[in-house]
């Protein structure tokens, strides 16, 4: 790697080199303790999505602390936990494409490993290459449940993939895979409950047809961080699949949690960004722009500095500005050149891929550097 | 790196594991030639942009055809340049906070090395850093010409920054860097005329007034794929520093390129993705969104395909349906699972900075796999 490493453990977070992605492992832990929290008593399991933070530490540590396996959304991904040493991984997607079939075949010989499907020549082309390679692949049946992404319709369609998966030779139906990803920026909990409600009536509707029939559907995941506490109680759902619960971002921050039982969770994760440039007037340029923040779900926010925004961002620049709509003032006037400031992504997941470190914070001080290992895992 | 090799030397496109970014070799060159054939005649220098490709071996073949040196946007990507044997480099930006000055300051004894600034307590911090270091930095005094982004106001205050850095041990005035960021997608070319036509003056009345007070200005600096022949025809400005010309991008491709002499360049890059579901009604999904293609000017565009468009993204998934007010019309039935389509990015350079390697196609066979080797060099 030629890139310079933008800190050392021991730093302090002021002397970090910018851009560079810092996580507070504090509110972390507690992130995931308020989880665990508000799980229990229900008959539910966690399989963190590691999507989020591509990072084994955090995997390994969340496994440590309750979860039962992690999910991944591409099979490299899943490589990259599994040469860490993460030995249960569910990819929550389809996985079309022969070398990629190939490469999950082998993983499986490595970890458990299940996959979820929503066609019924994928599910020919797994049984072959799982037949071929002398493993067993678990599957789950992916359906729609609101999200309109992937996933066959609910009930009769899905119980035909079903059927054929028990039949098919080096396959093993594991369960419904039935996540409504639509839901989770809802803004209301209203709405949060409207929608998972429906999903929570076409899975049990699914899973009921799939028992009915004599092929036993021991799983039923699903659940994002706006709304698994609905799933969790729902008595259909059996696993979780919250990814963003532990960082937050600016998005799901945008979400009302205060009408509800949802816990609500602290922002753990940062853009560290530097003051580069005050020469124009009105505003003050920082050094982290579309390659250091995903702006997929907006511009990043200004953390510790209320009444400041992120108006805009090009490549390598993101311009703040004062917010004439706040009712918090921040001066421009008292920030300096060089001075670093923390932004909160708009999106955690996709500002996460930019990285290829995150820098872990205790108390003000590097405590650690975590590889994102699964940093552009796309395959 | 555990990501697997998304395609080998040799293999045919449709072999190529997705998603991956691709370029066709030959449409590249074309773009290059036709960019040094609108040049003809005219005085200027071509320093190309290297922050959108991030690439060392199209560095090289740029220098090797006409470019006299490159412009980097952050220290960490001008060494990647520099290890890679790129002598020739301007950090078209600000370099603010000590480690990365010292950087700059290293590239120095290694290459030529230029930098930009737009602040006084900047100028004096290179200035003790080079006379640390035993280098001479020569410095590009960056005025704002209407991007309002980075720069001092044109005219006195940037004569007076001139002034300090003349003076300054360590350091060497070199010009001007007068870059109008913000005319380049503006859509018709009276507009880009219109603000570029502006910036030419300011930057002719300041270049004028340095001159005046007795301190040479050999250089002035600017011009992007939306307007460089403004620029180059001015007699003001010396160095163009196109960078998208050679790739383009679905939002370069909306500007009005007919109405005028620029040339208009083709399409040389894209992602290509494969379909991974089509089990809901009325769409196909493909395997590249938000860690694939940057989303930030817009979906990716689906070549190929006329009649079909990206409607949404999300982090592994992008969405495809028929487009209602397209004229042309291509079935989303004629879609398979399984195949292989080619994406035109939204924006080249965020799209660039999410791979390690830039797959390099001549007639349709896998020609060369590019290390992307400033990817993610954000400091």
């Amino acid at each position: 790697m030629m890139v310079r490493a933008a800190a050392a453990v021991g730093d302090a977070v002021v002397d970090i080199d910018t851009p560079a992605l810092i996580v507070d492992l504090d509110v972390l832990a507690r992130n995931h303790e308020r989880l665990l929290a508000s799980l229990e008593g229900l008959s539910v399991q966690l399989r963190p999505h590691a999507k989020s933070h591509k990072c084994p530490e955090i995997a390994r540590w969340q496994m440590a602390h309750g979860a039962v396996g992690i999910c991944c959304q591409k099979v490299s991904e899943a490589t990259a936990f599994v040469d860490a040493g993460i030995a249960d991984i569910l990819v929550s997607n389809q996985v079309v494409g022969e070398k990629k079939i190939r490469e999950l075949c082998g993983l499986a010989k490595r970890a458990r490993l299940a996959v979820c499907v929503d066609d019924l020549q994928n599910v020919n082309d797994l049984s072959a290459a799982a037949t071929a390679a002398g493993v067993t692949l678990e599957v789950m049946v992916e359906i729609d449940v609101g999200a309109h992404r992937c996933g066959v319709a609910p009930g009769q369609q899905a119980l035909l993939l079903v059927k054929t998966i028990a039949e098919s030779p080096g396959l093993t139906f594991r369960g419904l895979q039935a996540y409504q990803g639509a839901a989770q920026h809802m803004r209301t909990q209203a709405e949060r409950e409207s929608a998972v409600g429906w999903a929570i009536e076409l899975a049990r509707m699914t899973r009921d047809l799939i028992v009915d029939s004599g092929i036993p559907c021991p799983v039923v995941a699903g659940g994002g961080t706006g709304s698994y506490l609905i799933e969790a109680g729902s008595g259909v759902y059996t696993e979780l699949q919250v990814g963003s619960y532990i960082f937050m971002d600016a998005d799901y921050g945008r979400n009302d949690w205060h009408a509800n039982q949802m816990p609500r969770f602290e922002q753990s994760l940062f853009v560290l960004t530097t003051v580069m440039s005050q020469a124009v007037p009105g505003q003050v340029v920082v050094d982290a722009g579309l390659k250091a923040s995903s702006v997929d779900s907006g511009m990043p926010v200004v953390a510790d500095l209320p009444g400041l925004r992120v108006v805009r961002a090009s490549d390598e620049h993101g311009v703040i500005q004062s917010d004439p709509t706040s009712t918090q003032f921040s001066s421009l006037d008292a920030v300096r050149l060089g001075q670093k400031l923390r932004l909160i992504p708009g999106h955690c997941d996709p500002t996460v891929n930019l990285y290829d470190t995150l820098i872990a914070i205790k108390n003000s001080r590097v405590d650690a550097i975590f590889p994102i290992s699964a940093r552009g895992a796309l395959l």
